[in-house]
């Protein structure tokens, strides 16, 4: 909790009053790994902070998972569009490492927005970085073939490489299992 | 600039000290068809107001361009890495009609989050909209094929196929031209 209130003052200071009615409001759970945070189909109603702990975020295409990303400590955990529009997901989201999890609900944090204004500049400059991350993301899988988008995820998050199982990266990647072999095997 | 201080009335009441400073600070301006809004390699330094026009955003990949997105009248139009990290532009922005824009510098609009808190308002569910847009032409992109891709793009923003050149289109979707044709005729 007190690394959710420390990530928040550092974007802009919180005021007495918004830290008090935070350690309030926010939950704390933990879940295990390969357990879900997140079902297809159901709604997304909590923005999650992980302290300890790995995710993924994947959809179901045809017979196979697809991953679309990872998400470790530090790192804020939702689904875009089913958070901010608060309809079903299309998306999972299910630990690969045993994690620990401050949340808070979406009607509490427009709530927060509401009776705390100071805390829009914080959900602004989150979502800006977010959304860049997401962009940077997209730009990388339109431009480059799969042994540059490699590359360019060991450059950009090397300790994803080290902690996500070579399935889930080949899924991230849009290749088979086989294929990533090839590619490490031949740098 | 009237469409513009409606659009962002209607996300949140603007004060009167606000309007009033928005209509000293935001500027206006006009590009012809194929005139470009940003050039790759420049620093996207404007957010802008599409009141009049079409856009399109793409970048290059070896011989070819690669469209990203379109915007249109009541769309906003950055480079959202560049904008928000202030550096060097991987993509363009080039007008495929007549465009009238109005725009705030990014310094202006730093400055008036600082000034004005209840513009972070403003600026946060703007940011999420356009975040939440990015995540399902994203979506759309993973899970379709080309036919499926363009089913989609038809469904959701019909007005796009009908004036966005075919070459254009064909790009955004990741397919040659001709089988684009191919696809148009099928239906």
């Amino acid at each position: 909790m007190e690394a959710l209130l420390q990530y928040l003052n550092n974007i802009r200071p919180l005021s007495d009053g918004l830290k008090k009615h935070l350690m309030r409001t926010v939950g704390s759970t933990r879940i295990k790994n390969r357990a879900f945070l997140l079902k297809a189909g159901r709604v997304c109603n909590r923005i999650h902070f992980i302290e300890e702990g790995l995710l993924r975020c994947f959809h179901v295409k045809g017979e196979s998972e697809i991953c679309s990303w990872f998400m470790k400590e530090g790192d804020l955990a939702i689904s875009i569009k089913s958070f901010f529009e608060q309809k079903p997901s299309y998306e999972s989201i299910q630990a690969l490492e045993n994690t620990v999890l401050h949340y808070i609900t979406y009607i509490d944090l427009q709530l927060i927005y509401q009776e705390f204004p100071e805390f829009n500049f914080i959900g602004r400059v989150l979502t800006e970085k977010y959304y860049t991350l997401s962009e940077q993301r997209l730009y990388a899988m339109r431009m480059q073939r799969a042994a540059e988008r490699y590359s360019y995820l060991k450059e950009t998050s090397p300790e994803l490489i080290k902690r996500v199982p070579g399935s889930h990266i080949a899924s991230y990647l849009g290749i088979t299992l086989a294929t990533l072999s090839r590619i490490k095997a031949r740098r």
